[in-house]
């Protein structure tokens, strides 16, 4: 197997979070385990936040200890499951419930923090410090969204120098990962190009992630242009589910399926099996209620007359 | 106004030749006079083929003559209305409707080149340079599209080193414009950059423009690819339009308002009026009779209500 880039599923936890209708836990753990037969081997399963912040996130506990206790052992190399984390309260629970790869984030725009998180940026970097070390105590795995990478939704662009100073500190943190997000999916390919470029010159591409939305019809070509950049680590949502609820105007994450294919184009191996995937997606539909999948899906549906089988692994 | 990009819209041409619904001359002229009162400067019209081969455009005489009577003076430099010749006939034809822009074709795959056009392509470019050559003597703006630049529905991938041999040949001519096209819309974002990359090393890109189709939804990203290695000229659909009824598994062509939007997000101007764009749009989907329109649409259009107005000049 070819794996030559790394998909990083957040349906479940971005993409759900963002539905109105709400999946009961064993739906959630059909929906991971099809993730996981599908060949996705890093699954950010949920967020460890208070049930009334996000009612459709409120069984985490119970998806997050299911899923552990189905796939232990699963292999000797995976499936990672993440759990999102934002104080001590989530990531006691997420502790409790057996999950050893934890994700954090703050905000470049402080407009931001203040209205998703109640926070300045200062504040919620303190605390996500004092998270990530005890998660460094700990020996668990680390994850950092830093959010509106590019654009906020109330302040508009942001400077990418700001962007890489909070990169910057993070990096020196010693967190296993970082993923910078476009959060509601406003950025373009120049600008995504430019502070990965920017990032480059600071820190090994091979801790970095791009998180792209898709809202503007721009998540192909920002991927690409983040790919050709030197990334290799993409956030994306089984069947473009997804959102942010405190971002006006943020639509779907990166459909997996788009970019598993255009990465199988590319001659770049993501080792998902496009095939189980778009059942996975399928019967994710049936589930949400209303149409969903990426912007392949026309293609590829039309295409299984005339063309002939893909192996996509 | 900051036109750093030039759009050429191939929608009266590559769009209405692969739709079922036959428009009249009337319509056309609509079409293409709703297309310049939007700032398209550059619009390849019609195509002057046999009426047997292409009976959608069997009115090609009239609509150039049409389209250059209504906006002959129209202004000291523009519109330019472009006219695809094959044959002798064609020439003719072109000329004698007062059409002084001409575009012209071979295919670098010999199969597609076979079952298109009948010819082979030494046979097909020998004619074309005839014709090249009576059109620099009369005067006239050449055009010439290298198909099948990338990938052949019969061969599979093009070798870059013929197609860039190809395009060579071409240029040593003197022809005004190339188009490189991925007639079926197969290519991916590094190949795309990897030919470009290529041919920049031996002819200056002011003179190449890139024809992509969005089959596989890799049109947007291998548009970004292609503006990031330098191309400033690109071929779109208003509306999506398009495909080509000679080639299995096309699908339309890149649609104008999602280049048009994305160059704007790069702050690369292109002097199309985005929201006349959205009114020829939607005039062209009523007579079409089917939903057409970018995949940037579903953000425009639901972003109405509360983004700012965005000014696209």
């Amino acid at each position: 197997m070819n794996e030559l880039v790394k998909v990083y599923e957040v349906g479940p936890r971005d993409g759900l979070q963002n539905e109105s209708a709400i999946l009961t836990v064993e739906q959630k753990g059909r929906l991971i385990d099809g993730l996981v037969e599908a060949g996705l081997g890093h699954i950010e399963a949920t967020s460890f936040v208070h049930p009334k912040a996000v009612p459709q996130l409120a069984d985490a506990d119970e998806v997050m200890a299911g899923a552990i206790g189905r796939h232990a052992g699963y292999a000797a190399a995976g499936p990672e499951f993440v759990g999102l984390v934002f104080n001590e309260r989530g990531y006691d629970r997420a502790w409790a419930a057996g999950c050893r790869s934890l994700a954090f984030g703050a905000a470049v725009s402080e407009t931001f923090s203040l209205r998703n998180t109640h926070n300045t940026p200062q504040a919620a970097l303190a605390t996500a410090r004092t998270l990530i070390e005890r998660a460094q105590r700990d020996g668990a795995r680390t994850r950092f969204y830093v959010m509106t990478a590019w654009i906020c939704p109330f302040e508009g662009p942001i400077s990418p120098h700001k962007t890489l100073a909070l990169v910057r500190e993070i990096a020196d943190w010693g967190v296993d990962e970082i993923a910078v997000a476009d959060t509601i999916g406003h950025a373009d390919p120049l600008s995504v190009g430019h502070l990965i470029d920017l990032i480059a010159r600071r820190i090994p591409l091979d801790r970095l992630a791009v998180h792209l939305h898709d809202t503007q019809a721009l998540g192909l070509a920002n991927a690409a242009m983040a790919l050709q950049a030197g990334i290799r680590i993409f956030d994306t949502s089984v069947g473009g589910l997804g959102g942010c609820p405190f971002a006006p105007g943020a639509a779907g994450n990166l459909a997996t399926e788009d970019l598993v294919f255009m990465a199988y184009k590319m001659g770049l191996g993501t080792g998902v099996d496009f095939r189980r995937l778009w059942g996975v997606v399928y019967e994710l539909e049936a589930l949400i209620g209303r149409p969903i999948g990426g912007r392949i899906r026309q293609w590829w549906e039309s295409s299984q007359d005339h063309e002939p089988r893909i192996d996509f692994n």
